[in-house]
């Protein structure tokens, strides 16, 4: 991450979850806690134990000399066990011989991980909870704001705008369940040792890692899983799935914005998405954030699925190319959330421009309703050999397909002011959307 | 799909699932429960409906002509569609106004594609037990079969291959529940008209939906999701993170195959994995097969994702990359399923290999039980020191590691006879294996 | 490939060079031409050789058989040569000792699938260069049709139509270069046996891939290259670009198809693109085509990145997935080549609707005119004022701004009629495409 | 990029060409060098010009402020231009109205960031050279140094290492041409304004991107490229495909340095690699961090692929997502050469366990040399079955083929002394690899 795009593809708070001291004091949280368990379960002296636990801080960590390090090891851990080991011998060296005991690297990173995860997780979950209730404002707002429905960027049949939102809507209520199961199932301690196998903790590293994971909050696994990536990979694809329904979102908000449908705008912020040389000008800013991020996802998704194919009891490669493709991933998911509850809060929607809208094919988008009203009369041949004349003839001179309809004595037989009425009025046009809106709604 | 890798990376079982016959069976499906329903609630009268039905058969449907014309129309629907109306026409052109009314061509592809879906996930999910029963049962014949565990591809300390076999299977197992809630959840009925709204039934059309969705045993979604495409999303990604663990899985095969190794290899099936010239090769022909398939997957799901930012009601593109994306996902899968299935029924496990390898570092992979003896004794330091130096004794002199401790006065001071050859056993290093193993095998 | 979408997504034509058949036929050929080498170069007796060639006919070839034991195998060679050995002795059982001789399955199919690339990649470029012509013609067309230009989705400022067609062009130049640059350059043959030592040809080995070079006209690489996947890799990457560039053009044509724009339109083709229910309705389906497979191919092409890191002489997996995953490229490739070349060929253009749209802003689009205008005489901040001042009461009062300006004597007093007049003249404000459209049109 | 990782994934060096405050000083040589272009052409005051290019200095740039102001505007490009205006301003008001004149947010950052890109190619290209220096020195220095080379995974026949490094150079050297073909052609001008025309530089904007080429030392394009950005995705895949041949190296070095296998070993760097309580372990470090980035690079680079279709004029996220796609494709694959460039300077290179690795199949690789000596005597179908007899023969009794064949009489008659130490020579059985070894060097 850029630190220039810090606000504009990412969330700042997310982001701080992620820096490279949060990472560290998760990484000595992991430390401490092994250490306290170890305590707990007779493996380490308590005195150990707690000189151990007062060294595990961020503010005695050398960043600089870590980093220069962190090559020469492959991974943090070594560097940071080193520079561990030394604050506690500094204080008490026969407690130094208990830093880290029985663990590997990848236990301190992969839990540190889960740990980072978590607290992104529940950020991102809280905005879009917060994304949730705009959107069912919206919808409450707008379940009778007709508008027209958009097939293949051509122009359809009627809808509502509330109908448009509360289709958004579903999709996110599903990504928030998915994001709660993640929360409840996947945040899990990873406790082996070298192998695996918890070889070096004589027999108690089960109890260790029971009382690791309630110290830091976390499930113990059945199994420890340096080689089973699909906790992590499950994170990935969970976000991307949110990613893709957010993103689904802001692309409808841009061609909404286009200057010739002009129906929807992300809400005015002062200094937000203006042109000074161009004053017509107003940029969905927020929306092609989320928009660039969607195009982003996919492709670091995907590596999270290639990593998964990791050597035997610790890859060479796929275990390292997760770290920073993981946190991409949560921090753009994170900025996306973001834009799209502060967009959806105040979206501004032009009710007048879409009645306008609704008319700019001369009745044509009803032309089925037609159709359908006339077959029972002429049948389906002659009712289409009808209506097909008067749409050309509508096209051809310029005219309202009602008016066409009006002017035709044959149509006419059957059809009665009222029933054109009904048949050319976009407010009957728009099938079930309120029950659709309900049934919807239901599970907010 | 070639066919001539329909056996290779593919399954041909769900091969068949999404032949182009089939898929258009589905949609016959789709338009058949679609009359049906809307005459059980007075919109087809119920003679025509059974006309239509009757008319759905894939036998009476022209191929090559539809294959021909799905280029005009740019999708399948319109001119399945077309001469449906005309097979109908041909006995009732009465009836053949009532086919297909009031749906749109993504109601019957969305629906056709989730029916085919269902059938594939079904079979996959069988095979993916066959595998769970055939991985059990290697847990269980290897549990005390002690090899080398290997991180960064090199010796780290011992294992057993059960409990390698235990971490495979307990990520299939969270496989199996991911596969199970999609079957649950996911499997929905697509129909909503135009533009989704159901603006061509009446008013009935949510009743229409509940009675279709009995006929086709698929579950009626809260509203129609022409544009909310996280489900097909979540089934590829699904299916994505099976692949992960299965692919997990041959990666280790492939590496326990090298000549150097040679500790597993797939069960020998008459003319598979040999070559003529060489007559010593044993080529892992299936988790080569696997291996390839991990390589694709995760690009195609990376399209899915991609696929879910389509524009409006219907998207213009991302929908129509879905339809190939997703059956090839599918079917790499079913096929990688299959090939697991296979070649870990009777999966060779050379325990004696193992055992010879473990011997391959003369003692060194022990060194950390020997410093964990000594240190008590000696304090961390004295210990590391003499550790270190016996190592590099070993190295110099090619000697096993034990008997330069055996000839180290100062070591033996420490060291009982029996406790010298616990610290060398490989046995007595395995941890908690039996207790991980457990815990996994209670899941199963 | 589904049959079903052979028209759709892709080009029969360049299907057939990829079907099952042809790619055997191709092994054939490298069989052939084998034989033929070698007994130029004393390795193979004439008569053998002759035999062999006589016997390498795809008529010959028991497609059924030779799919299931590709299976068995793990790649299609094997199972052929087992097929054409019978076939050689069959006539001559001495000869047959003959077949495929110091050769490898590698050798075989990567030379196979270079033949077929060759064979696909020149008619792509043939339809490339076809859509090259269309376009040349549409920038003549319409180097003077003037239109605005939209940035994110918003009117920005004029641009001709020949302008955007120029751009599209330009890109697509440089794809033509670089597809010549791959048939000059990457067409190469595969020839190294085993391990690619050419160990089993007595030392006559370079001479035999010199005059198979001559008998299939590829180029003889310094060294044979099965782990070095670099040219399957750069006709991915630079078929990729082609699809881009060809994608930004579909992209562009949709949007303008919409309905709010309806500027440009794919050429009417009977029975394409409409809807029955829907007569107003002109779907873009050849762009969305085009758009679908841009949707697709950035993750195939990942896949070939991927694949280069195979492992010591031959892979175990990455080079099988490049098999079904470039075919699918270039397949795809050839489809949106072709999409591309029919839809630009009677592309409609509607210069008036274009005009209309210019004005849609109500002459803001002009500010940044004005403000240029305004400027020498009122100074920056001060013109700036007034300019802003004059778009806001513009959209208050929904008056064109130049009515605005003209009604603003302070602005009037600095401003000609003349000068006002070419200020929001959109013919006046295209900057320099002329010379832009020049520049291009030289490199045609 | 998390700094924790900015020496192992990354090169320092390329880093810092990337930093936010090397892109604004980019941005900053685009506004000089347009400000001094526009006066030479007359658009711009000397003076006004001169005191622009005074501004132009990332010190006199508030970088916190623009961060927070990056997420109203969307891009940089807006808020460095009013602070740079303001800073022109406080000294010389009048100067301020020439800043940024004519020109759009977009050919800011594509121009800065090309520079940033020809800086970081010159230094990739750089280390790439020295790459191939040292790869050219072990293929002179192993020229003979006989292996096994290994199919699948298995043992095939032997090559020697130098054969090895010279494939890998082969593909190196493609690479070297297609980075010099970038550097030559690709780094080019961004300049149109705000719709591409150039049309706010009255008429002499072609002139004036002319001279800002000359200061920049880019090419200027035919015509500019907002919207056509393959040469940003060219750069991306030829990055790509480097990225690919290092990572075949760097897989090849993993393999081999296996435990089992130790033939090659990274170069031994005090603290690099090592593990403390594993005291035989040498981890291959370089080369994991190298195949880290193999993984992750294919999904970045399908990013920049999709960007390709971005909407008219300017795109709404595809030009976005660009951003920090390509700065971090640029960056890993720097840290991939640069390490690579590192572990091939003094890789260690063991002849000796090479030679002991060619006899683990106990004569078995020999078996086709056997078949091809006994052929001309027995005819293919009896030399088969004797050697396959003989083989298993090997196997059953763990018996050397050579001392099975040795006492097999039949054989005997036809094999002299000479002849049959011929057949089990690793060095006789390494065909032309001197040959292949010799054009590739004539490339270096």
């Amino acid at each position: 991450m850029q630190r220039l795009y810090e606000r504009l593809f990412y969330s700042t708070s997310v982001n701080e979850i992620f820096s490279d001291e949060a990472f560290i004091s998760k990484m000595l949280a992991f430390e401490a806690s092994l250490a306290k368990a170890q305590a707990e379960h007779g493996l380490v002296p308590p005195k150990a134990a707690r000189k151990i636990e007062a060294c595990c801080k961020i503010e005695k960590i050398k960043l600089e000399s870590l980093i220069t390090q962190v090559a020469l090891g492959g991974n943090a851990t070594i560097p940071l066990i080193k520079q561990l080991t030394q604050l506690v011998s500094d204080q008490d060296p026969d407690a130094a011989k208990y830093v880290h005991l029985g663990a590997t690297s990848q236990d301190v990173i992969d839990t540190a991980m889960m740990l980072q995860v978590r607290d992104a997780l529940k950020l991102i979950n809280s905005e879009l909870n917060q994304l949730i209730v705009h959107l069912a404002e919206l919808v409450r707002k707008h379940q009778h704001t007709v508008m027209i429905g958009r097939t293949l960027g051509q122009h359809a049949r009627p809808i509502t705008f509330g109908f448009k939102v509360a289709r958004w809507l579903d999709s996110l209520l599903r990504s928030r369940t998915q994001l709660n199961d993640l929360l409840q199932q996947h945040m899990v301690l990873q406790l082996g040792g070298a192998v695996g196998t918890l070889s070096g903790m004589d027999k108690k590293g089960l109890k260790v890692a029971d009382s690791m994971g309630k110290l830091l909050e976390l499930k113990v696994p059945p199994v420890s899983w340096h080689g089973q990536r699909d906790r992590f990979a499950v994170i990935a694809t969970t976000l991307g799935i949110l990613q893709g329904n957010i993103g689904k979102l802001a692309e409808d908000i841009i061609l909404l914005m286009q200057t010739e449908i002009s129906e929807v705008f992300e809400p005015a912020v002062d200094g937000k998405g203006g042109s000074s040389s161009m004053p017509h000008k107003r940029n969905p800013v927020g929306s092609i954030a989320i928009s660039a991020n969607s195009k982003r996802i996919p492709g670091l998704v995907s590596t999270m699925l290639l990593c998964m194919s990791g050597e035997q009891e610790r890859s060479t490669g796929s275990w390292h190319a997760e770290w920073e493709t993981l946190t991409t991933i949560i921090k753009l998911v994170a900025g996306s959330t973001s834009q799209a509850m502060m967009l959806t809060n105040g979206l501004e929607v032009d009710a007048a421009r879409m009645t306008h809208n609704l008319e700019l094919t001369k009745g044509l988008i009803y032309a089925e309703n037609l159709n359908v009203a006339l077959t029972p009369h002429l049948g389906k041949a002659d009712a289409g050999k009808l209506v097909d004349k008067a749409c050309k003839l509508s096209r051809q001179r310029d005219m309202h397909l009602k008016t066409v309809i009006e002017q035709d004595t044959e149509a006419m037989k059957h059809l009665s002011k009222k029933k054109l009425n009904e048949i050319f009025s976009a407010e009957d046009s728009t099938g079930m959307v309120d029950e659709f809106i309900k049934k919807v709604m239901k599970l907010v």
